[in-house]
């Protein structure tokens, strides 16, 4: 994430990286023609913003190491809530990122939240030089959005995951399942997944699902088919 | 679907849409002005290729009301089995079709399938000349596809429609969930969906799984959280 953040505040015209930390100096050489490095907190120059990309354990350890500022210092975690110093604040892009994958920054969702209004309008003004879609999320929310993420994004990946070992089993390469993939989540762009939703389960079509049932040879696929065509025909039965 | 083909068959240099038969008339004026219509099956004007894009249960009876023909006579269906006839065969598009959404029909894979190799090179011909992703599939494998859309098409959809559901439960708007669900169809592009499996369960993040099943207030949520994240844990486990 923290690469990635590097290159998006590159685009921005509002701001610019003057410093990255890492503990681990064999990750700075990559950025070291591009801004100043360091491998020590204490050495950290003053600025208006600290983004700590780390993981949720070691957050509050390093925001209390950073030396005494009056700038904002904000962590990028979905789920751990705002620190309660005056000058802690949230700057949580709502994304997955993998090295090798470029990305339009400017479709990034950043949620934010700060302690003071003055904080909060400095994070929109940044955040929006970078993107267009900008939040105003508290921490509470936040962690609902973390949840919302592992549905839409954590178990959809599985979910291809086993479309993809079905095709595999059968012979077939994944690569015939995906522009349905791509056009499933485009449809979502401009539709509500519930009126969009396509398959036997929705439209009670008990034969192919007898079927379906039939062929999977994975318990656990069976019982994900079986959980899943049950709350899609709940789901459809309330409206 | 009959509409998509329609405008599919429209892009092609090698073919001309020459006739639409649909039974109910008011379904026919849209076309009335690009070709001949007919509600009545024995009008059919002789064709190279008839291709019957209707529900599976009336498809062999359609099929054999169509006037005795040479031409190849193609159904649509991902889950019907080819007919017996010499002159049937399988024009099967795999994509999720709404009558609203645009399609880039050259990404739409077709597999097709004849019960002769003559017609099965001319199929591909056709295809061909509408998309670049041609496959073989017998109506064994093509069944194995049709079980594996609806992992990736059908159950992902209704994981999107949990994601807004839990956003909207906390005051938040699907929108800031699109780019997630963009990104994670984009990076199965070109990688397999196992090596870009992300999330508390892989991770095995114990702490984060028993705050998100603190967070869910809904009981199928519940068992679908606790079942995918099994089920993942499961399949990084033999890995």
């Amino acid at each position: 994430m923290a690469t990635h953040l590097f290159r998006a505040m590159q685009t921005s015209e509002v701001c610019r990286v003057i410093q990255l930390y890492n503990h681990r100096a064999e990750s700075l050489p990559p950025f070291e023609d591009e801004t100043e490095t360091t491998t020590d907190l204490s050495a950290l120059k003053d600025a208006d913003l600290y983004l700590i990309c780390l993981k949720d354990d070691v957050i509050e350890s390093i925001a209390q190491q950073i030396p005494s500022t009056s700038g904002i210092i904000a962590h990028t975690s979905g789920s751990q809530s705002i620190l309660k110093s005056s000058n802690s604040a949230v700057f949580y892009p709502l994304q997955t990122f993998s090295k090798h994958s470029q990305l339009n920054y400017s479709e990034i969702p950043f949620c934010l939240e700060a302690n003071s209004v003055e904080h909060l309008k400095m994070l929109k003004n940044i955040a929006g030089s970078i993107s267009t879609k900008i939040y105003d999320i508290s921490s509470a929310q936040r962690q609902t959005l973390h949840l919302a993420a592992v549905f839409v994004c954590n178990f959809t990946n599985h979910l291809y995951a086993i479309g993809e070992h079905i095709c595999n089993e059968d012979h077939m390469p994944f690569d015939i399942l995906k522009a349905l993939i791509r056009e499933t989540s485009e449809k979502v762009q401009t539709h509500s997944p519930s009126d969009v939703q396509t398959g036997p389960a929705v439209r009670r079509d008990s034969k192919t699902i007898a079927r379906h049932l039939s062929q999977i040879k994975d318990n656990t696929q069976l019982d994900i088919y079986q959980l899943l065509t049950q709350s899609i025909s709940q789901k459809h039965d309330k409206l």
